[in-house]
């Protein structure tokens, strides 16, 4: 996922029935108000420190998110739409603009964690004084599509602010924790299913499929134009792959079988010395809660592309399309609300995926298609074009939804994206085959 | 394009229709011969100095071409169908091997430049070794697929070694020829056809599509299986994107608007210095036969795809799928004989895109399609199985054939496949459009 | 510098006569005391962020440096002499050892910017702690050599805290101050001797020169052992090249003419298109209060010995020897105490050259001398010695003290040194000449 | 070493007494065609393919020396001093000039192995052209010093040729040989002498020494001006260490004993895996016919400065001074003829070190100087200046000479110099020890 928001000409309602269920009735003022504040919930637990370093260029400072979630409202509502509106700090933007070219120069990906200044202080304030502008803007139907936008953007970040931290704190030899108290295992587990047998698939018979996004309420451009697509016959795991079936996979000498890898994964695993999931040690891993025993039964996360891929390979079996993936979602109960179930981010707790049957939630899961255009896609114009068509290149679409994503923020529609190598987020796989 | 072959179950008949003119009455025998002395005859202009260096590491030196192809054949036939059949040499395979796993160690790809020995003299005699040793299994209908296989195999490296031979003599300062004669401009230019009207446009009403290798003869394992994909209504372009209309991208600043880039394709440009395709100068190209003047109605060629994709953006139309691509392929009077039509290879002459309406022919034309799997594809067993499946991550695939193809190579369902950056190919671009 | 210390078994006395005039009379306690509050004085300005960041790998945090200050006499004091102590925090070793082979594993260089934790408070309340436990030992000159060496140790880790800082906020857009207050020009200025001439040039007539350490008080192992070198007649310019100077060179064409740069020089300044010293734009230069207008008069700094050869090229004359520039300050009215006059640190306040006649202070002065052992030189036994003779490969020596070094740190044989492209310190140049 | 040679006003007479044996007598016209003859003698067993190829950009292609020292002699005698001259090909000072700045752009030092053209052939007509052209300059005395530095120019390359052709090979993995014939252990062996015992050290009492070039004849002009340096007392050792010896450091762990390692050299063998002399495998090293067996009486090649550091400091001993080596070398008996002794090249055949007593001959021997200027060192004007001077940063002097060195080639002053990682020379060591 590159943070980001194409305005979407699509969007028909900002009267969204996609957002979590605390959030259904409320109004774009109390939902915007409800973001913000959550956002700054989820950065109490950091020091100063804590909020500044930058642990690669993936990642982004805590202190950044905060501000470069407000630069967007700044920057696109009020500067754009707020007459006689001046900047909190006219040198900011330069800092605080993520990737946006027709909004000028600005800061080195990889420089970001040398902004010791503004200091945290100064971005609350930064804030508090963008809150307060916006409020006269909150209830014009005229902002509503920005402010949506807006809203589902910082939900984007709240999710990068919580893996960006994870990464830092686990590069830091005292592994510390963003919070206290250690995760119990779930006593009732995932279910212990055979990786290919069992009752426990979603059988699909092929056909026409309508794909993307369809339904009234926010989305993101690349989710559209909805258009048709031809499937055949498949089967969908209705777990995801656990942490105990990939110890299998280790032990089996995954990781040292050429034949179970893609050219360019080869490489990889032989360069950098792959050898487990990102945050692996020994029976530990790495959470936000510091380092702790793994739970066998939950889903595998901090994998790559790559690594997703052998597995299924390993297992006789393959990763879903993102189209075969979408049409299980929505041929289920409530497909237009993934948010009245699964393990998605509520509050400003720990997040730890532990499996279950739902399709959304635990973790993002790899598809094997490229995140490609649909058929007749034109990104919005301006800078907010920018948000998601630019990125079409050397990525591989995820589909569903991670323990930190904010509730309300996933859709069957929904398109993540990240290059093959990349597992800092909670990526993790679920198995498709052929019928 | 990386180079081998999937066996292929689906080969039904070694009565290839596919072939050359000239080729359509040969015998098996009669064409693993005619295959054979053209590699040696392509070879013929350059020392021995010319055969051996290598100008970067995606190309290979022409010496190792030729003893590259003669391996394939004396690993996957002699050695494993010939019994008794002891090795030429057998140090060899360590330098010959190209990128099979299952083959075993091998001398690093940046280091084919490095084998001065063994000497091009002794690479000819091998090659004349394994032609006397296989000629028993000519015949034999057992061993049928291999040898196509190897026929195609060795086609494909008959374009690299020409592709490859142009860069390295274009990284010289001299810019050698390794054929004489100036290459005059054609009278008949392809068309001065507008970039977006006028009646050169294949129309396609949109529906379901019959896509992937389905005639007999033979066929790489990417092409199948065959299998049906919608389509939306779009239309192509007959001719090709030309050095004159690309003129006026550049002249149109192009290379210096971010926005008509994928963000990827825009950190290359800057970081490359990216400012003309490959091989350009001034109002010239490099050729094989070094530096002529650039005829603007002939095809552009040497771009890559991330070039293709912004030309297109900027023309306000896009790239083809590969199933546009080849439904209009397939809609063609003659489609499964591209080999009687178009600008390919047909004998160790200067290569030189020219123009026209053929759709095969000049160069292989990027469409906006990720190289990856078709529904239920599966490579073969054993080494052979590592010729295409393995790549399909972060490559895009091309259609058509180029100049330097061999003629009879071609057909709609061939896949080939490049990384975006990648421009040592002869690689153009077909517009298209949604109608 | 690389920050540590030769045990030096030739440290006579404790009872330094080389200290800053204001510690002449101080016991060894009384110093260790004003040596660990100005650090803490120095690091008073920054924020949490501030004093966490790193801007480069040559750099260290601020944070950084007051730990491992710390460390250093906890381990070579507390731990190795005071029976029963126990580490502060045994995790915190790997985190604050710099280079210490013998001490074990410790985190990598360029990762130092990512110790959020342990806190600065957490930082301070280690400071404390380690000043509380080493007190009974101050007084027992059994562990006199050891705190002598402490105390220089923190001394050269004062100069970088300063230095180092000034990077990190040159590197940020917003360009932070650390101390307010613009300096004001002085109105006295250096002086406008021309280059060569002019009666400002200390003349030696060439002979046996007595080199190294040879009076009491301490001194690092690499000063020593003190020996003869035979030395030609040459002069030694009074002044140090000014910022004036440098403005004439660079009008005059000095980075772009190749043949004034050594070999290497000429690759650095091309790759990294050198063109001006660091810290300097237009007009102005970094300094420890933000952006400031340029002193013409000022003595250069901030340049790599590079650019002080060149320089040197330009003006037609050399950089002096190691031995020369002592030669010189031995000669002086009061070698032994520098201390007495010149440039440098006094208190926790915004450094700045100024230019002027002393030897010392305002910046280091690049020799043409190798950093190399002198006769007889052998490292001490154990960790301690590691503090200087493992640097002694392909660094420059440099003489002086800078206005960032502490009073009473420096002496006529100190040896700083640096690789020849680093000028984040601040080193300028002295000019030398044949006789 | 760098290659080329500084004109040196101080060259006093071009009869000069420092030539192999049987070159005493001859002309300088004589020598310029003898040493113009070995030359090509050397490449004799080369194919056109092995003498293009490079395998490293420290090393050059075989075909590249010999067109390099040709445009040596054609552009500073023929072009510079023969009116109306005309460039053989006015493309060719592009390909064959080497880092000589004044002369202009050239092809960078990485792409010689590209130039397949001009062929072998060609680069000997030109040989043949330019030694026809030359011939009425080589008796006139106005020349006589351009023409003695092209011919120490061209010594120079040869050895190169002979030390890049053996790097090249060795990276083949089918280990080719260029000469044949496998060479037999002698039976006289160097002498089994302990490392620091025994009566095979020359003793040396200290005092004032005179260094640098002082005989009539050529040297360059790094090479003076001769000046005083004091010395302490101190001890060399009469034998080089053997492979034996390092076999001995090997097994003792001196590769895994980082306090035997200054800090860049144990960076250095750690990020590069270094275990033992570059060509060492098993019991065997890579020579000029292929793989032989070692020598354990043999003196050790092939190592850097890092090792022979780390050696000396396993010993308890060090490298002596570029001045304590020469001091000894010039109390021999035939201090200016060490021609007469030593394992040097003599003709084309392959170089192999043996062991004995002498100083010259087998291999350059580190010091631990670094390659510097003497006091009132000053280049020469215009291009040849370039030849030394430019590369006195960051290498390290050796004296002596190889077998590879050209008898005739080396006298006490000789400097050559490489950065202190570099070992396909062949570089050894010579203990030496304070008294």
């Amino acid at each position: 996922m590159v943070l980001s928001e194409g305005r979407g000409g699509t969007i028909a309602s900002s009267h969204s029935n996609a957002v979590a269920p605390d959030q259904r009735n409320m109004s774009l003022a109390e939902r915007y108000a409800a973001t913000r504040r959550l956002s700054e919930k989820l950065a109490e637990p950091l020091s100063e420190a804590d909020a500044t370093i930058q642990s690669m260029p993936d990642a982004s400072p805590a202190k950044w998110h905060l501000a470069h979630t407000t630069w967007f409202f700044e920057t696109f509502l009020l500067r754009d739409s707020l007459p006689g509106y001046r900047l909190h700090d006219e040198r900011w933007p330069f800092l605080f603009n993520s990737y946006y070219e027709a909004e000028g120069a600005r800061i080195a990906r990889k420089d970001r964690g040398l902004i010791a200044r503004p200091s945290l202080d100064e971005v609350h304030d930064w804030r508090e004084a963008v809150d307060e502008a916006i409020r006269p803007l909150l209830d014009d139907p005229a902002h509503a599509d920005l402010i949506e936008l807006g809203i589902a953007h910082e939900q984007q970040h709240q999710e990068l602010l919580l893996t960006d931290i994870k990464h830092a704190f686990f590069k830091n030899p005292l592994g510390p924790a963003m919070w206290r108290g250690r995760h119990a295992h779930e006593d009732e587990q995932a279910g212990g299913v055979g990786l290919a047998d069992g009752p426990d698939w979603h059988q699909h018979p092929g056909g026409i499929a309508l794909i993307g996004h369809q339904e009234g309420g926010f989305a993101f451009d690349n989710e559209g134009p909805a258009h048709r697509v031809l499937l055949e016959p498949f089967a969908l795991r209705g777990t995801l792959v656990t942490n105990g079936e990939w110890d299998g996979f280790i032990a089996d000498g995954g990781y040292r079988t050429a034949s179970l890898w893609l050219s360019d994964a080869w490489d990889w695993v032989r360069r950098c010395n792959i050898e487990a999931p990102l945050y692996w040690r020994d029976g530990e891993h790495f959470t936000h809660c510091g380092w702790e025993e793994r739970d066998p039964d939950a889903p595998v996360t901090h994998i790559s592309y790559y690594e997703a891929d052998a597995f299924a390979s390993w297992a006789g079996m393959r990763l879903p399309t993102e189209f075969e993936w979408e049409a299980i979602a929505r041929g289920q109960d409530s497909p237009g609300h993934p948010a009245d179930g699964g393990n998605q981010l509520d509050e400003a707790a720990p997040p730890l995926p532990r499996g279950g049957h739902d399709l959304f939630g635990d973790c993002w899961q790899f598809t094997r298609s490229a995140y490609l255009p649909y058929p007749r896609f034109a990104p919005a114009e301006g800078a907010v074009g920018e948000y998601n068509g630019k990125f079409m290149a050397g990525q591989w679409v995820l589909k569903g939804a991670s323990c930190t994503t904010v509730r309300g923020h996933s859709r069957p529609s929904y398109r993540n994206f990240f290059y093959p190598q990349q597992r800092w987020q909670f990526t993790g796989l679920r198995l498709a085959r052929d019928v």
